[in-house]
């Protein structure tokens, strides 16, 4: 695929000119059976914490399957950890990323119904973008024959979370209203492609006037997040939503929560408006991310209002609530294979473009999932279009790609 | 029903002996069709607010229908009403009272549905304790011929709001686990009951000793409100329950939010505890009620964890959510005739017995509802058994009632 009109930072272009002069060397494929590629996170902070290297390659235990990876999926949850602006952060040097897909390669003891050469999707707490994965067989589902790895990529993590808030939290039935905030994001297109499997669901969505064109046809009405959207939904629902999902918190919150129907649901799943550039402070944004959020309980009676939060991977890893995620897997392949919902995928990177991906992320600037795709090779950089981003030594002065817009020709 | 036992107010004594000075005229029968009696507030405070009285009979308007009263529900909520401590205090003389149920007297212009003779129960938003009410069709729905009006007083407001918050707002099914505060109260027993029409659905009823031998039968498991119930209930079911139903507020939500499965439901419907004692400032519970129970938004989405208030009153008069409260109202008598629930009814009250009704309902010494029946005369006081009240002129000094405990015999 052309790059045209890319651009890519100055360490992008170091990675590719060592991978292009070893090329003859076997170093950096993984051939040898004991290393691997994997994206390492050095310490939290800007793009510049983030590096590909080689790292031993890990063999399943018990209960676990090895997968050779053919796609991880990026989110913005991976840019909070980046920042170390979740909660319990894990201990850097890691390798992020929570999803991934690929094929079988070894099988540990007790990992029946899997075997070698199987094409599998699977959730990972971290780990996920390397060459090599060891996942627990709980955290795996086979892949259908028709479906690509960079659709598996981009299935998993935003399916089993929009399916899950829908139906387990908030109960979606026929006639129903939700508004989605970043409809054109990859949760948000899958929160519309699954409203559509339920007659007579309206869908609000709301959207960077940029993505308009692309997404319209997802959702029943789209408005531009610069707006005052909440005076657009009332016009034409002014009794308000039964559901609303919200990845932002921050101001949205409240904005949200008027918006809802007596007994209406709000949900939160995410805090992004909680990053709003690489050069801020990350420890100012955990702090509004943990303290500042409450709310009034008795507000909450007086309007008969419903209000949650969901986190998959709390759901996965802490709770342990893997059972019920494979029946919800269960349910979601069958909706593909009746070719009621299709992933929507932003654009592919190469794991040594892991840093041009997360900034698109940061930019929002996609529309639907960004894939790491282990077998393409970084794009060349093209002199004409070469920017150097500095990297600071220090977090709070980091500048880095704040400039960076579009980098990358959508896929699709 | 003799009263043996029974203890009264000298109020009541004194409204007892009007009535039988006046035996042999009509100005307390309201047979002039002009004057009815009614229970009034007179102002928020202590039982000393309260009084029966004459009072001009209401006519319906336009879409509203005029039933003569049978019976009138009493709730925990007329005693917030009581003291002022609900947001938004009705302006004081008013008759309380949220439900009733008895016979058209007669109809308003638009009130298609409705007869003259139906036998009906009615939500009405403040002047139910009377003798007649007027209320809207929206809120009228009419009784099936085997329920009697003692039952049709307990089964409106307690299966409605038990009702929606299982299946609206919790979406109770199969295999689920419900903990319930206040099981031996009217919404808790319904709670119970309509557990019961789901296959497989543990409860975990919370109620104070001397009710366990009454309403055993009624959930799964019992435990005692003053033991530790959080880990009594954590033995049986380590991973908690996914649904609470909370009347009570105050330390009891965090202990009940500490009891949800991940993706469970806390519903908080009630705020008793906020009701310590008849001498308390009014104006302190206002406070904790209203400004106290915050929810970090955060830990839910951590824990995936859901958050609800209910509170049927402003669904039907603030909300307008008539049509919705009329389906589920279907809904229940249609399990009512199954014989798949039946209205648990603590005691009958004269309207001149309210103060007694109420003390009974402040010390939580009911099992199932407390009942006005308007055709039921005070009963007689006994000499021995009679004990004078104090009435202090100022709130704050009031200490009427709290060691008033077993005045009535239960009726079942």
């Amino acid at each position: 695929m052309a790059k045209e009109g890319s651009e890519m930072t100055e360490e992008t272009q170091q990675m590719i000119e060592k991978q292009l002069s070893n090329e003859n060397e076997p170093v950096e494929s993984s051939c040898d059976g004991k290393d691997m590629r994997a994206v390492i996170l050095s310490g939290f902070g800007g793009l510049n914490k983030l590096r590909v290297t080689k790292k031993a390659m890990p063999e399943p235990v018990d209960g676990e399957v090895k997968i050779r990876v053919k796609a991880c999926g990026l989110n913005f949850l991976d840019l909070l950890v980046r920042q170390g602006t979740i909660d319990s952060p894990p201990k850097p040097p890691v390798v992020p990323g929570f999803e991934c897909c690929g094929i079988v390669e070894s099988v540990g003891e007790n990992t029946q119904g899997f075997e070698i050469g199987d094409r599998v999707m699977a959730f990972v707490n971290y780990n996920a973008w390397a060459e090599v994965v060891c996942t627990s067989v709980d955290f795996i589902y086979k892949m259908p024959d028709e479906m690509s790895f960079t659709e598996a990529a981009a299935f998993s993590l935003n399916y089993v979370a929009a399916y899950m808030m829908l139906f387990e939290v908030a109960n979606l039935r026929a006639g129903m209203s939700v508004l989605v905030h970043s409809a054109g994001g990859s949760v948000g297109q899958a929160v519309a492609q699954l409203c559509s499997t339920v007659p007579n669901v309206t869908v609000f969505g709301i959207a960077s006037c940029f993505k308009h064109t692309s997404i319209k046809g997802s959702v029943t009405h789209l408005f531009d997040r610069s707006t005052d959207y909440i005076q657009e939904v009332k016009k034409i629902s002014p009794e308000g939503v039964d559901i609303v999902l919200d990845c932002l918190s921050g101001e949205n919150t409240g904005k949200s929560l008027s918006l809802l129907k007596p007994l209406g649901t709000y949900i939160l799943y995410g805090a992004s408006n909680m990053v709003t550039g690489e050069t801020k402070s990350f420890f100012s944004f955990a702090k509004s991310w943990w303290q500042v959020e409450k709310v009034n309980l008795f507000k909450l009676y007086e309007e008969n209002k419903v209000i949650a939060g969901f986190s998959l991977l709390s759901l996965l890893f802490k709770q342990k609530k893997c059972s019920l995620v494979k029946l919800v897997m269960e349910k979601l392949l069958h909706l593909y294979k009746e070719k009621k919902i299709k992933p929507v995928v932003d654009s592919l990177w190469a794991l040594e473009e892991v840093k041009e991906a997360m900034q698109r992320i940061h930019d929002r600037g996609n529309i639907g999932k960004l894939i790491l795709d282990l077998d393409k090779p970084p794009t060349p950089l093209m002199a004409s279009d070469s920017t150097e981003t500095s990297e600071a030594g220090e977090e709070e002065e980091e500048t880095e790609g704040d400039d960076i817009k579009e980098r990358m020709p959508f896929i699709h």
